[in-house]
């Protein structure tokens, strides 16, 4: 880690909290907020962040097995969607004025990657990881130097504040197994109703999360319990993290399936825990626990499941807030107000 | 009422939602945020919302018991601090570029209001509430009338959103008094820690709310509770609710102070109900007890309890981000996607 969080910093953060002209505590999250940052960017007062937001696209071998509410073409649908800027995380990108890369990982579309949309593509998905390995660990260390390298060009651009988000048909299958590897978790406390499957698809998902868990992976370490169960774009979220606390620069996670690869990415490195940022509770029946795991408290819940970025791009004005709070009001002495008696 | 919510409109809004890019309801509350607008535009696809903030002071007699951890000086002070820009209202205000205007019923100042500060001054203060009525009911319906003018203004500068925030040393007593006597609930469960006081002053400002109901306010009628247990600002938040209701113009509540007057703004007239949105739950402790009996949810829990509406202002971002993907987002048929199998 090029240079850990400040704890001196977070202190005299948090002193100037105390000395601002409102009741001790009284801004709730925004004040412990605008000390995170402190902490983070070595500055009592820390500057407004600059966000960009990355998706990352790729398919899933196991969507053949219906464990979607939706047919697996659509995701190649949603990445033209994403190129033609009338997807969810287009609109709030454009709301925050944040800048959006996206990435095709592995889409199984029938043609190339939509103009806009960077191709890194490994293979068209991957295999269905309810009957074997969904990659070859050289694909995952392959994706997870994909997603390192996105997260370096965001930073080179100015980029203080990293959000990644993804699209895939079939990825809240593929989180699932590996949150409940993860955490050692029965499978139906994780598994949850993605898109919105119905009762029967429901069930033959939790069958197949099941299924894919009896092969091997409760002895496997992070980055072959990756290839065996992830997707391509997980992969290059789990990079995109990794890198991101290597180069010492917050991530704003997102919901079920971002949290499960920041998760992978602190298996890898436990480093990373510092530099991450819950946003929203998800809809999605995983999240809580692997947001447990992590030890963070999401900041809303609105109680949406859509992914692309979406809950951590609608944050981002919260933060933003509280850090200009920080900054910009006035303290007791400059206001000439009694502190409390 | 000149025009009630159209649930035409707010079908045809759910519709658009369900035609959108997007797992169906994986918006969570913003889908319903949408809809909520469209019945109130009467329009299917609500445009963006032009808010604007008022803030409105005054001092209460109560405070002299002291019930709050800061002097009833420091309401003078704070409204300086407000002209001056710097509380933390001034800065959200900027941030969310929203216009703010500051109002003192009554604040018991050394000088006159400063500059910017709409003097509406009934009283340099209420009587203390604990020993008799805090105000005449002509008071009360004068501060009210005031706060409906302040109403009328804002939305004839434009504004189809309307945030009513306070500052007033004492009025969580104040509050506190009036929603226990509303909901018939024992003080213990209403009365908060305010600004944030000691053990010992918080059994000192639950037995002075004991005392001032024991008085007569469990008999007393909307106006006649208001003038009994009220504070001028709270008077003003009141028909401030109940003018922007007339005029067909959602209000954004904010906290414990803000919910109170609305709840009283209910009380005078049922219809008020249907333009009251709720933004964050507030820390103080009979916040959730009034939003419930209003029935309404709030958007964030941030643990916030600042006051001057601060809790509205930031969760504005929110609602503007709902409008605009409802507005903005792709349809299936247009984006070319396959809907849920």
């Amino acid at each position: 880690m090029s240079s850990p969080p400040s704890a001196e910093h977070e202190r005299l953060a948090a002193e100037r909290q105390a000395s601002l002209v409102k009741p001790r505590g009284s801004l709730g999250r925004l004040e412990q907020l605008a000390c995170w940052f402190a902490a983070r960017q070595h500055r009592t007062v820390p500057r407004a962040i600059t966000p960009s937001i990355t998706v990352f696209a790729a398919d899933h071998g196991v969507a053949r097995q219906g464990v979607s509410a939706y047919p697996a073409a659509v995701t190649a649908q949603m990445l033209n969607g994403l190129a033609n800027g009338g997807a969810a995380i287009n609109v709030l990108a454009r709301a925050v004025n944040a800048p959006l890369t996206v990435v095709d990982l592995g889409v199984a579309g029938p043609g190339p990657a939509p103009p806009g949309v960077h191709d890194e593509r490994i293979a068209p998905g991957t295999h269905d990881l309810s009957a074997g390995p969904a990659m070859s660990v050289a694909q995952a260390q392959h994706a997870l130097d994909v997603g390192a390298r996105y997260a370096r060009d965001a930073i080179a651009r100015g980029s203080d504040l990293l959000i990644a988000g993804e699209i895939g048909i079939g990825n809240t299958t593929s989180a699932a197994c590996l949150a409940a590897a993860m955490l050692g978790a029965e499978p139906e406390s994780i598994v949850g109703r993605g898109s919105g499957v119905s009762d029967a698809r429901y069930a033959h998902k939790l069958a197949t999360v099941r299924r894919a868990l009896a092969r091997e992976a409760p002895r496997l370490g992070a980055l072959e319990l990756l290839a065996d169960l992830g997707g391509f774009e997980i992969a290059a979220m789990t990079g995109f993290y990794l890198e991101a606390a290597r180069a010492a620069v917050p991530c704003l996670l997102d919901g079920f399936i971002s949290t499960t690869a920041a998760l992978l990415s602190c298996m890898m490195d436990g480093d990373v825990r510092d530099w991450l940022l819950a946003s929203h509770l998800s809809a999605e029946a995983g999240h809580r626990a692997t947001l447990g795991r992590l030890g963070l408290e999401p900041l809303i819940d609105c109680g949406m499941r859509l992914g692309e970025g979406t809950g951590a791009a609608l944050v981002l004005p919260l933060i933003q807030a509280a850090l200009r709070l920080h900054a910009e009001m006035a303290t007791f002495s400059e206001a000439n107000v009694d502190g409390a008696a």
